[in-house]
């Protein structure tokens, strides 16, 4: 299946200049969609995850498919202010100042193997803040999944040496 | 199952004299999760369902496994300014002031079949407006699947005579 043909290109959006890459056509599409996420679900195959994690809100569209295929967990990664119980966070730095992350304190137990999913890798701001906060509750970050990675922001360069799947490039 | 003993009770968030229903221990456990998200999809089943709608973030977390595991697409309901296409949208009542929802303008099909799935029934505005954007593009709602419905906040009668599944009660 050539997912790219469930991709929508939205040039100038959110502003001038920016090529906006739109994945509710392949959700629309059971069957891309259930492609998409079982292509992640059999890269997780062989990594003995324990939990799925995964940051609001398109993080959550791709992510929890996934932790159920798997028949795993999935812990939310959420804007300050959502999450009711304890929670840790975690900054990153976006375009004009800082933004913050948190998840609940006991959402990951030491030693867990995480797989975080998100629709889109661009920079790598959300994602490096989401691998602080499960390191930091001692989870191992056993690989980063992705629709779509825009090569061209080299976000990879911001994370480290992490086992990765992308399923679209641009 | 018994599923409420995965649902953690939070006195006086966010506010004093609320009781908070929280999720997340039901979406960490593997099993729970699968099972919660597996009656919803049996409770679809027989209704020949097109489409699955949720209202973003925690609908997403129950109505996208829904949608992947009865093999047919899932169409997200927003917050203004969050989807790059021409959009719909309905406003509804909160306890101060106003509040919108949008959803892309293609995202239904007139005479598809749209089970909408959400964490919670509370007063029922969200759901109304939801209900209203599927109707404004010709979609049939053939259901309305909840995780929790609290019973005392009467929400039910804000919104019709459609059919529902409640997981659990409060």
């Amino acid at each position: 299946m050539e997912l790219k043909d469930y991709i929508a290109t939205i040039n100038d959006y959110p502003k001038p200049g920016i090529i906006f890459r739109d994945i509710s056509p392949l959700m629309a599409d059971g069957d891309a969609y259930k492609y998409a996420v079982t292509e992640i679900e059999q890269y997780a195959r062989d990594k003995q995850i324990d939990m799925i994690v995964g940051p609001e809100a398109r993080g959550f569209i791709i992510g929890c498919p996934v932790a159920t295929q798997l028949g795993v967990g999935f812990a939310p990664v959420r804007k300050p202010g959502k999450l009711p119980r304890s929670v840790i966070s975690a900054d990153y730095e976006k375009e004009y100042g800082k933004d913050t992350l948190t998840m609940h304190a006991d959402s990951i137990k030491p030693g867990q193997r995480v797989l975080i999913v998100d629709d889109l890798l661009a920079t790598g701001g959300t994602m490096k803040a989401t691998i602080e906060l499960v390191e930091k509750m001692g989870g191992i970050v056993a690989g980063l999944a992705f629709l779509i990675e825009l090569d061209d922001l080299r976000g990879r360069e911001n994370l480290g040496d992490y086992d990765y799947k992308v399923l679209m490039h641009y």
